[in-house]
């Protein structure tokens, strides 16, 4: 590794969370699906998700650009949800907000991928694990209560006030844990994710999740640079940094 | 309890760490007793311990009055362990700046009282349990990792940029959780922090720590207000909340 604690291993590892950690597709789709079919919207639940999660990096470069002032994801999310139904034809009139509510919360109750639980827990006896993710603290908290997640915090956007793949969402969340950012590893299977971060100085490691995006994904199938690691999966990451 | 979520129970409990969770006093006369002999320095370690604690409240009104920018507190207790050694009569050009980064840092490294992990862990099976202190995130998690205190998140001063009692320091938290403040209890020693967390609209239950202050304890013996619940420790709050 080009970047580490002396021990060869970093002081903390900061996760993506959102196709890293856990499958945003199958989840949304899940809770999707009999909302879809109780309003009568003829769409199928993964091409929905697909669709609300591309509003997803459109929204926050309105606040990355400076445009509009740093909001929770979860309200990010809730605009793209309406937006989205628009564009099905859903009369948002006839739909109860407390229904759009708990649909947007789809996001708090998404499914870890297989290895991550179990690799986290070995993680975290030996380094700080934290995400560094765009999502808010409530949502990634609810999120770990319930998939069984071991963080040792909540870190992430809305903590620092900036949204990935902003400079300062890495430098502020290395200095909350005061530590250089040489001696953070970001984990990540975006490579856009993983060039922000080394960037901004942090070590590099790349889990490809190729069933992410469903079974057409043709992008982050491969690492884009030489990352400092490149694993299948948590568990490999935890054995290639000896814990 | 006058505020609670629809279970009767608190969909959080957020708490303060120094003196309710951890005996700050032992655990910094513990680290101080080296350092104090190796420098020659005539003073009982824990009467060096309150003096340095002395400075705690002064140091953060400058920051809660808008007279200094928001500063983390282990800059607050770096400054504030040098005016204590100058007072003493050190002369900290003598000590390597390595020292006292390592003394300062015996504040990360606090034991919890016996009851807090047993306790915190029944809590955590049934509500987020999280702090609300004014420690900085790195203090309270290294303190965390150390100890094993299950904290759900890592919240408190410096992720909402405000100083408890300041009113925002409770009501950003809330925010951050997404929950109403009366679905928030405050647990702490002080009947100051419960009458601040009560006012900004929080439920409240007093531990009363008559320890932490040393055997001299006159102060925050017996709550002050008829605060939500009052017991004798952390499992006997694990019991009145059916966790």
């Amino acid at each position: 590794m080009s970047a580490s604690a002396p021990s060869g291993r970093p002081a903390a590892l900061l996760f993506d969370v959102f196709g890293t950690v856990v499958d945003w597709r199958t989840g949304v789709a899940r809770e999707a699906a009999p909302f879809l079919a109780r309003h009568g919207l003829d769409a199928d639940a993964y091409a929905f998700a697909d669709a609300w999660r591309d509003r997803y990096q459109p929204a926050m470069e309105e606040v990355r650009s400076g445009r509009r002032p740093f909001v929770r994801l979860d309200v990010l999310h809730r605009e793209n949800l309406e937006a989205t139904l628009r564009e099905l034809g859903a009369d948002l009139g006839q739909i109860p907000g407390e229904e759009l509510d708990a649909l947007n919360t789809a996001w708090h109750r998404l499914d870890p991928w297989p290895d991550a639980v179990a690799g986290l827990t070995r993680l975290r006896a030996r380094c700080i694990v934290a995400p560094l993710s765009n999502g808010n603290v409530a949502l990634l908290l609810n999120m770990a209560k319930r998939a069984g997640l071991p963080w040792d915090a909540i870190l992430g956007a809305e903590v620092v006030r900036a949204y990935k793949p902003a400079r300062e969402a890495y430098l502020r969340t290395a200095d909350l844990l005061t530590l250089p950012p040489a001696e953070c590893m970001m984990v990540a299977a975006h490579n856009s994710d993983l060039r922000a971060a080394r960037a901004a100085g942090l070590a590099t490691a790349f889990v490809p999740r190729p069933a992410e995006q469903g079974p057409g994904q043709t992008t982050d199938l491969v690492p884009e640079e030489d990352w400092d690691l490149v694993v299948p999966d948590f568990i490999e990451l935890a054995e290639r940094l000896g814990a």
